[in-house]
């Protein structure tokens, strides 16, 4: 099967270049691609006048920018012909089998919501990233920032959206949860957690094994990490921050190499009706590529679908 | 002036040998210094008995021992003749100037605000500890775990608590506070960090910086980070992994050797009517010396007068 990827020629702090790159990259390396550009026709037209793959590509013109510093929730109501607006209504009408992003996060976050929808009404989407682990696979941890206040029930949707992911894209049968906490007994943590553990422990769609206290995220008990966002996002930063400064003083190791943004694709939005990876801002043209990528294997996979069977079941 | 500082013989994975041992290095380093020891006499006593520095520690023979499994409240209240709760009383007492145990933090956090009391009636106690930095002298970083749930103004005190430190151990003489938080706009993060933001913005005790995401802990734009006991810890207990992981890997760099908990000392207990401080579980002999040498300069400053003095103000 062919897939047709929705991409932002703007989202990113090295767009557009870096994203045209990344256009090109992807495109070379998956001869069965094609590539839906949105963007400004100004600069996606001379890119594609002398581009050897142009008959790969549909440029779709999308005059209005989300900006980084764009409120999200005005900015999707505001610029309904911007690239993220668009790009996310061609997915809603499949005309595209998956959109990637590189832009404003929250922006991204809040038009797929508001144009897909949740793929059940009660269910709280979320943001997902990969752990990389140095003696086994990756793990998967979320919410890593989408809802920096989380209710005990939301926990139990993350580990539901967590472990779709992890057995429709890593084909793992029966993938286990862990949740993040600062104890590993059942009493331990804050309220939610509390509260969590026992929702979690109760629910039979859910193979939990405890709570996990941080040294366990790189350890092969658990595929799925959940936490609320705001835990999730502090595990993130801390890990590139840390992973950062060993860099800067002037060690190389391939596993720490794994924690590099451009090897991981991008964040999926879990828990909506379709396909959408947000790409870190910092992305250079390797990680456009596997944003790119990413989105295909999504998409590939139907998990927007097998989720909400998921949690129908 | 000469200090007696308590030291809990059974605190600690190594207890009571490395206890022991880092009581011997701390009297021989410190020739002013004066040891109280809490424990069973039939360990103390063979010791002491050979030890070349004995007429400078006093044995207090206390049976029980609460256990690192223990329920923290429930060992408080059921083995008053522990050396924790001991060696709490002396410090109450006035017999001891400071107590150091590297045993359950639950128990001796709950030990030392049920005997000692804490500076303020409303003052919610914490435990601080310090964070590394590459290029600059030590951060504060609190609570770090006694309080899984805080409310806005409980932020407000860890960031007076933290500052008092700051301030009366480094000299510092206006501490600069940040709010760990995920986003540096004064809007963004959870509820928590969103009213805290707001309290701590219109404090004029506090010399409030504004949201610092985990990168900028590591770099000198504040002396005192703030952050609820769920947060502190999950960024305590992911620093000290991912840091071992490269350890592991083979690297090894004067900075993050000060990681290494040996080098720290313990966690103090702030907010409470006495120099406390809790070490870290796998406290080795050299961890145990720099224990009681935090424990005898906290101590030294009179903290928890100086702190009340703050809170007053």
């Amino acid at each position: 099967m062919t897939f047709e990827i929705g991409l932002d020629l703007f989202g990113g702090d090295h767009a557009p270049e870096c994203n045209l790159q990344g256009l090109a990259l992807a495109l070379e390396k998956d001869e069965s691609l094609g590539i839906t550009l949105f963007g400004d026709e100004t600069i996606m037209s001379p890119f594609l006048k002398d581009f050897p793959l142009r008959h790969r590509v549909t440029p779709v013109h999308t005059p209005d920018i989300i900006e980084m510093g764009d409120s999200p929730m005005r900015a999707v109501a505001s610029k309904p012909n911007s690239s993220i607006v668009t790009g996310l209504k061609y997915l809603k009408s499949g005309k595209i089998h998956g959109f990637a992003s590189a832009g404003n996060t929250g922006a991204i976050f809040g038009a797929a919501v508001v144009v897909l929808g949740t793929v059940m009404e009660s269910v709280r989407p979320c943001l997902m990233t990969l752990v990389p682990r140095p003696d086994c696979r990756d793990a998967i941890i979320l919410d890593i920032g989408a809802n920096a206040d989380s209710k005990p029930e939301n926990l139990v949707d993350f580990s539901l959206l967590g472990a779709a992911y992890a057995r429709h894209l890593w084909k793992i049968e029966n993938p286990r949860v862990g949740l993040i906490n600062i104890g590993e007994e059942p009493e331990k943590g804050n309220e939610l957690t509390k509260a969590a553990h026992k929702l979690l422990a109760g629910d039979p769609r859910v193979f939990f094994i405890g709570n996990t206290e941080p040294d366990k995220l790189f350890q092969d008990v658990a595929d799925v990490y959940v936490c609320n966002g705001f835990t999730g996002n502090i595990i993130l930063k801390l890990s590139e921050t840390l992973i950062g400064l060993v860099h800067r003083l002037g060690f190389r190791h391939p596993y720490l190499s794994r924690f590099n943004y451009e090897n991981q694709g991008g964040s999926p939005v879990l828990g909506v009706n379709g396909a959408v990876v947000i790409g870190h801002g910092i992305s250079n043209e390797r990680a456009v590529a596997n944003m790119i990528f990413q989105t295909r294997d999504i998409a590939a996979a139907q998990l927007h679908i097998k989720i909400r069977e998921a949690l129908l079941s």
